[in-house]
């Protein structure tokens, strides 16, 4: 039989999770070796996984993408309730089909778009408490969007790429940051084509050293140009990062 | 010094708890227990708690009160700071107050009101599932409401109680009794004088058997009447159920 891709798509709690990616100690817990270890069982053969994001320890995805090849000849519909029956709802298979030939879940992603949340109220709430940074007091938005601004189109992002920044180009397209608050929630959306390792964090944390006064929105463009590091802000935690959506053929 | 009443108000996540109260063998780790382990730290005496809900395993609270006797003269804001440093956000104190002579949390409270969460979707949703009772394909809310109508007022609501039924007296007042629906998510609230254990649960099973057309709404006077367990419909899952408010003096 030929083989076949399979296209799955997944929202999880990252919480209990060392990230996506597989790692050498077997013991050590992560979103795609729970799902290996099922499919291995369901489809008898071991694929090879591409995911749209290779999301870090204590990252969520609501709407993350991967793909394999198989020759199983299981349905998808088959797969999902395969893998659903073992790990929901922590992990959760929301969408299950046949991809054309030639689909990656990676490189053919074409936009991702990541949400990160803050909590700005003086105390935390239990039920949103995995999902949100919790950092109390107000944060001045209209600088955060001007400094985001800047963000906005084609650059080289190297002063937001964990070190050491392994890829090859460190040059991104960012489509759109938007940051809105409801209540005491401030969310920040962030599209780009692809993203750099914790490129995402290290932007928020940069926006907020904004939002708090301690540099001005004018500085991004300098921060861009250092492609340093240390010239960006602190690293935001992982729990309030959520892989939302990744686009595939012309952008939504 | 002459003893103080203390109120604390109180948020928590009930899922990796075994309940409220403190059980005999420590090991088993209870809101309870846990706020008492460092309140007697911070206070440097062993208060006895008075709680306005006794909440079960794996049921949560946006709106809990307690209360106890101090003579520790610390302020209630300085309690609630040690509490919060060592419990937040798995439990969150989230007001601290002197109350007036002779308050007490449990039998001062004049209503409590309870919030059932029950996901129709077809799939769980990782980021509300410690929160919501999953329970797939819709229900009809029509006759839910017909049949939860029938609950207001004063009634014997032995029928709804975990056997065997310790209280002296299983007539309780349901002053409401609340259907909404937003997307996936049908939400039940009830707010009465006071609860028996389990009351609540039974309830909502109760009306999703409803629900699901298995029984019909005006059977529930028989249920009510028939002053037995084993009337009423199956528990819902503790999951699903959050104490949402306590109510002091007048109703609200």
């Amino acid at each position: 039989m030929a083989p076949v891709i399979v296209r799955l798509d997944l929202a999880y709690d990252g919480t209990d999770f060392r990230g996506w990616a597989t790692q050498r100690n077997p013991a050590i817990r992560t979103v795609e070796g729970e799902i290996l270890r099922h499919l291995e069982r369901v489809l008898r053969e071991t694929p090879r996984l591409s995911v749209a994001g290779r999301t870090d320890a204590g990252v969520h995805a609501r709407g993350q993408v991967m793909s394999f090849a198989t020759t199983s000849g299981l349905a998808p519909s088959t797969i999902q309730s395969a893998l659903n029956g073992a790990l929901a709802p922590e992990v959760v298979v929301t969408g299950a089909s046949f991809a054309p030939d030639g689909f990656d879940a990676r490189f053919s992603a074409t936009e991702r778009r990541y949400r990160y949340a803050i909590d700005l109220a003086a105390l935390p709430d239990p039920f949103t408490a995995r999902y949100v940074w919790h950092r109390p007091g107000s944060l001045a938005v209209g600088p955060m969007r001007l400094a985001a601004r800047e963000l906005v189109g084609e650059h080289d992002f190297a002063s937001f790429c964990r070190r050491p920044c392994g890829d090859r180009s460190t040059v991104r397209q960012v489509h759109a940051v938007t940051i809105a608050r409801r209540a005491d929630v401030l969310t920040i959306g962030i599209t780009a084509n692809a993203f750099l390792h914790q490129m995402v964090r290290s932007v928020v944390g940069t926006l907020v050293t904004v939002g708090e006064g301690r540099i001005d929105p004018g500085a991004m463009r300098a921060i861009l140009a250092a492609r340093d590091r240390a010239a960006a802000g602190h690293l935001a935690p992982a729990r309030g990062l959520t892989l939302e959506r990744v686009t595939y053929g012309r952008r939504a």
